[in-house]
């Protein structure tokens, strides 16, 4: 019958649109995708809100299980929920073809996302370049491909916006080859840990990317009640205690323009 | 007492969020800003559902008059209400610096804006280099600056987005002269103009930025009913017959993604 791909915005069961409760309010089942992103309310909350049951769907059935998904939506009114906008993230784009190629009827919500809300910041979406992902460390797994992106944005005098790392229902190896449902604790990454991961490869690709004069933005919780926004060096942030994730970060072009200069400094971290 | 800045999304008056109208409907004054983008709908229809009284904010009212806008804030709820994320163009961010010298408790609303709604389009947010604006030519005012960043962002493998230009109770300069309030009849760029001042800018530059293979996506209407996603060349995408305005323009990178092809298959003009 159809499937509706939801965003939910970035902070509470209100962010949603009028136009998105409706279509789940008139679905037969619900969905929620809860691996790439958290609201900062309990899927408790969104069933009362949306008076519906929602099935939480990990990266396990979203992956291996998006035929049944795609099955249930031949006969019936299917949401998926998405935190933040549905497309804004590359793993929803699969669903979706999919779901075309079945000739189901895919009608998407678009909603908030942190890739422009960070307008707030005062840095102007238009001076952006490549957004980046800083993925966690781990072990000898030290990837720094997104070293080299802030490189080529900063040579280029554009913000970046780095996106960390999320680990929501993950396995460990062992538990995957034991097929163990068993999930390790949930880790987001603070812009403390980023910076320091940041500083690594700094210290070992030595590009000066990463100087005494590199200027961020740390974004904590945007689009919720906690939000905070800090900016100035990033030895400077890295050593400010922020409200609970999730971070994200800017890294700043070299050269800002007049209004950015007054939000930076607005932003300020004071000692 | 509050300056609640509110986004309304893309389409119509309900791609409002739930919190965003909660704030719309407790206001004691309503503004709408309607000169950078549009809704698909009438200013009547956003009162009747929103049941407020909406006043409309032109070029004049928001850089001449935005400090009575302020006044009012300080004993009132005032709604700055605007088309898209209120801070993906750099427009309102000096209503909310002003705002905040004053002491005025602002609330800023994000919602979907056009800068992560493309993500429909198939092609990876994380793949795009900074966004473009491209502005009507007008007699001898031919500005050029944005083949030169498309060039910058081709020559990285990156997307870019154009963001096409929309004239909106704009005066002729005799008529400002005259301090007369005559607005000339409203403007939008069209996909097929804005290739046309792409290939102008090629005949001119001549730096090979726009060329018989470089593909686009022609995004017309985007959140709306009537959405068309277009992909094809340049040259093919220029004599396509497209929807009504808005528009928008992706011009892809020269490689692309596994997913990103199927997209861009799936979209394709077939003449």
């Amino acid at each position: 019958m159809a499937l509706y791909i939801i965003g939910l915005g970035l902070g509470d069961e209100r962010d949603v649109s009028v136009k998105g409760k409706e279509l789940i309010e008139m679905s037969d089942v619900v969905y929620l995708e809860s691996y790439t992103s958290v609201l900062f309310v309990s899927k408790n909350t969104l069933e009362e809100f949306y008076k519906k049951n929602i099935k939480e769907v990990d990266r396990n059935l979203a992956e291996e299980n998006c035929e049944e998904i795609l099955k249930e939506a031949i006969n019936k009114k299917v949401s998926f929920l998405v935190v933040g906008d549905p497309l804004c993230a590359t793993t929803h784009h699969d669903i979706i073809l999919r779901a075309k190629k079945k000739n189901i009827n895919v009608q998407v919500i678009h909603n908030a996302s942190v890739m422009s809300a960070i307008g707030e910041s005062g840095m102007q979406l238009y001076n952006f370049g490549q957004t980046v992902s800083i993925p966690y460390f781990e072990g000898n797994y030290k990837p720094t491909s997104f070293y080299d992106k802030i490189k080529v944005n900063l040579d280029n005098n554009f913000h970046t916006l780095c996106l960390l790392d999320i680990k929501v229902k993950e396995r460990t190896i062992e538990n995957m080859m034991k097929n163990k449902n068993i999930y390790e604790p949930s880790r987001f990454m603070t812009v403390n840990e980023a910076i320091e991961q940041l500083l690594y490869c700094e210290e070992v690709l030595k590009k000066n990317v990463i100087t005494d004069n590199t200027r961020g933005i740390a974004i904590v919780r945007i689009g919720s009640d906690s939000q905070q926004i800090v900016s100035g060096s990033l030895l400077a942030l890295k050593s400010v205690s922020y409200n609970d994730p999730l971070h994200s970060l800017i890294i700043c072009a070299p050269t800002l323009h007049d209004v950015e200069r007054e939000y930076f400094e607005m932003y300020q971290h004071r000692c």
